[in-house]
């Protein structure tokens, strides 16, 4: 047995390594449906105990997950239908969703590394509207209810010396949203997985997701405020790429073949802080930004 | 008599318009000199009364200026020294400049507009130090003292739907820095000060100066420490331009001939929100980038 | 009388200083409407000799305007219908504009200068077609007649070391385009025509022309092949504004009071290489270059 | 045995399946010495025959390669040193290097994608002259003998429709340099050499090299000009990674147990288009797009 963990941010691959049988048992509840005129397949995933956290390595609430390998092309009216979706998988889990709030968008990741620019993106085209709201009242929009929307990029540790999550706990305590929600690129476990598919949790950011060292985790209990994260996987860790075709292979081998344990694998494979990604993943990044933008911009009006 | 304040935020404009002896009644001491081996000529401005600080439309401080013409080209041996220079005169008005000390810089302004993309680019070239510092200790840079370096660049209200001030104030009361540095693009009055020109003070910044918007002041009144700012004139109001250009025109004319007010040339010219700069303000801003975050590495180090 | 020129790349302001009467006499036609349910004003001006081409210092040929106020503010639709239009008059001055044919477009200006950024923008949002076609054919896009369409951003003279010209000139010798569609940002006369204009013409563009330095033409002469110039005015020279602004004062004087000459007021006011622009300039040349951009994938669609 | 080919730019890798009586035969000399007091480690690899270049998978020519493991480091004084061993090395094989001449360097990649940015980088910090000795003669500089440099990023297929050496090629026909110097991010084959390791060679740069897709040679048989290229490892492909990860693990077993044939690898691996890359590439990046720039201006001066 390993006690290597392999690294997936998705509820959905996590799930992958457990039975049905264990699922219900230690409290997971799982539904899955298609969307089929627009070519989505949506999981929800409820984690209802400690003992269905710890097996998934993942904190109680709620996972939804779109599958939709379409999503990576560039069809506009295409991308247009997927944030709609998004926005209604968005405002399900989404406290107070039909009443006016204030809410704070945070673009987690680094603007100067392509695969880790999604939150960065996100926030560039999002509608924010505090500052006019707070100056001019919702007249300004000629509406009778409005969100506040704020939105920050935090930036990297690297290049603020600053964890993420203390920049965002003093623009909390100073500007006081009711709700957080954070944009992260993840990491997969495999590469099919990748810029197809889009999750959504009531849990927050954990220490050590995403692509950098985002540190110190975004979450209710350190925040104070409910956090909903909206996530994209666009990278696979190196080593476990390597862990996993080298698996792989070995289930073809009668077991007394099986000679490389995981541990040894990931030990020779010296693939610390590499990742995996895909070579137009500037496109996809930017187009993803979009389709996440646009469904927040849809959830977020009254 | 006008009732329209020309817009400057450089002390050195500001003086203009009050004569010598004016100035030492109102408790306003200037101190000039040249570098000659540098070819830089440096002002000291301290305003100690009400008096001056209402005269001068600045609050009470100090204000030390650097005009060095040679800096809008591109001589990188000719900007290190600069920057030397520079270390030199921060040093000079920053509290506990030789003790260890955690230090926030701050870039204001917009990174998307060429011409207010000075501070966000002097902390994209800082040398951070704070995570690794409290990561690692000392030792990981072999030294026996170290200042703890952070850097963060708020962003501006239309991207963020919050000021700046309010990120700041969040970030400096959940990090504790024992100072605070602000980097901004400024406006001159005149377009001969453009980008050859750079202000340090220790009076913080003030609402409205800066190209955007950046209200609400970031100085040691509303942040609770110390407030070093550093600028550089990157634009001219285009209203002052026209203003300026029109009132030299008529200081030609007998007294008679002056036919045009301030304020009616002013009301007329419909230039509200509307800047003045130069053709090849891309490669003056990177080289000013450098430049002066390179002075911030030099002057932090102990 | 004066030999100053003030410099307008708008035919619609380079009218102006004609009268109705002179117009006809010159062979200059004009002819204006409004398409109301858009808010869009329509001015297609026609010179057809070479004495009204020195009248208005701009060659012979078409401008067509699309004048849009509206066009600064952020209503998606609103700009889906702009750029419809925008094909539309594109489209009937386009040569061969129903048959399938390969199209170079060009973006001019300096990605790094904001003002000047509305090329460059605009291919980086331009749907290319060329090397899909080439390699996979038509049947790639499931279409039985497309246009192979490239573009490309030449980058400016102190980047680059070379005339745009020259480069989009090897370029089309390379690659044989039947067309060259170039986009570039404009200097206009009055800062009431700054980011509402559109300029269609099929005369190219001259040297001089836009913020930056774009010396050589990219005209039908110089290049071999027809040249549509697609632009929109974002800055105002600065000089211009000073002998505007001066010379609608003096108007309201009696003719004796008139003491400034445009020469001396120009030769006085020291701004050689200095523009105006607006504040929010980013915002708005981003979202232009998406209208810009849709314009052409819309009108190069068969 | 295997007909996949592993995939690496640089010689120094292509050597290592290679014995060293197998190198004299197939007439590839190579030297090997340290620079101690720069830490730097050269190879000077020259293929002579044919036969060689079918061994080593690589056209006849020079092939440099410079390691210097502390060039990840962000020591600025260190970096001018590496700058200056590079330009003694990169005018040990350009052709006139101590002659007036004009050079055209080229910045191969995609300039939105991190990894694959050096080419672009190094274009952006490069002092281009051509402009100005045209226009104003070597006076401008003050020096008698003047190169004339100038720099094109052409792009990415995917962006422009085009081969870079259709915009290559074109450029040179109008602007006949009599030399060009290609810069572009290299792929190696071990993740240990990515980012410390510069190639420089006279052979130039053929199809299929590079992180994107630059097809199409830019050598001088295609350009007609002699093309140097320099070149730094900031990616692995992604199979590649798998595949020599196995590979290393089968080679510790007997014989009879190395069970995996590469190609049977590669195939289940799933990893087209994929590639392997750091997690703080940004900086990494930007620091050696500065190195190089660096090396080329004292290259190129006379």
């Amino acid at each position: 047995m390993s006690c290597f963990q392999v690294r997936t941010d998705l509820a959905l691959e996590a799930r992958e390594s457990i039975g049905k049988a264990e699922e219900e048992l230690r409290g997971i509840s799982v539904e899955e449906y298609d969307k089929e005129e627009i070519q989505v397949h949506i999981t929800r995933v409820v984690i209802s105990s400690k003992n269905g956290a710890k097996a998934m390595n993942k904190p109680m609430g709620n996972y939804i997950t779109l599958e939709a390998p379409a999503m990576q092309e560039a069809d506009e009216d295409y991308h247009r239908e997927i944030s709609e979706e998004l926005a209604r998988q968005i405002k399900s889990i989404l406290p107070g969703a039909d009443e006016e709030q204030s809410i704070l968008v945070v673009g987690l990741g680094n603007r100067d590394v392509t695969a880790d620019a999604l939150g960065p993106g996100v926030v560039d085209n999002l509608f924010v509207t505090r500052h006019i709201v707070r100056e001019y009242g919702k007249a300004a929009y000629s509406k009778e209810r409005m969100n506040m929307v704020s939105g920050i990029v935090p930036g990297v540790m690297a290049a603020t010396g600053m964890e993420a999550a203390e920049i965002v706990k003093g623009v909390v305590e100073q500007t006081k949203p009711d709700l957080i929600l954070v944009v992260d690129a993840l990491a997969a476990r495999s590469t099919k997985r990748l810029n197809r598919t889009i999750q959504v949790t009531d849990t927050g950011i954990q220490p050590g997701s995403g692509v950098g060292n985002h540190r110190n985790a975004l979450t209710r209990d350190n925040l104070g405020v409910p956090v909903i994260a909206v996530g994209v996987p666009t990278v696979v860790d190196a080593a476990t790429i390597v862990v996993d075709a080298i698996e792989k292979l070995q289930k073809e081998l009668p077991e007394k073949d099986r000679l490389f344990g995981t541990d040894s694998i990931r030990t020779m494979s010296e693939l610390n802080n590499m990742y995996v990604t895909g070579k137009n993943i500037d496109e996809i990044v930017k187009r993803l930004s979009f389709t996440i933008s646009e469904a927040l911009n849809i959830a977020f009006e009254l």
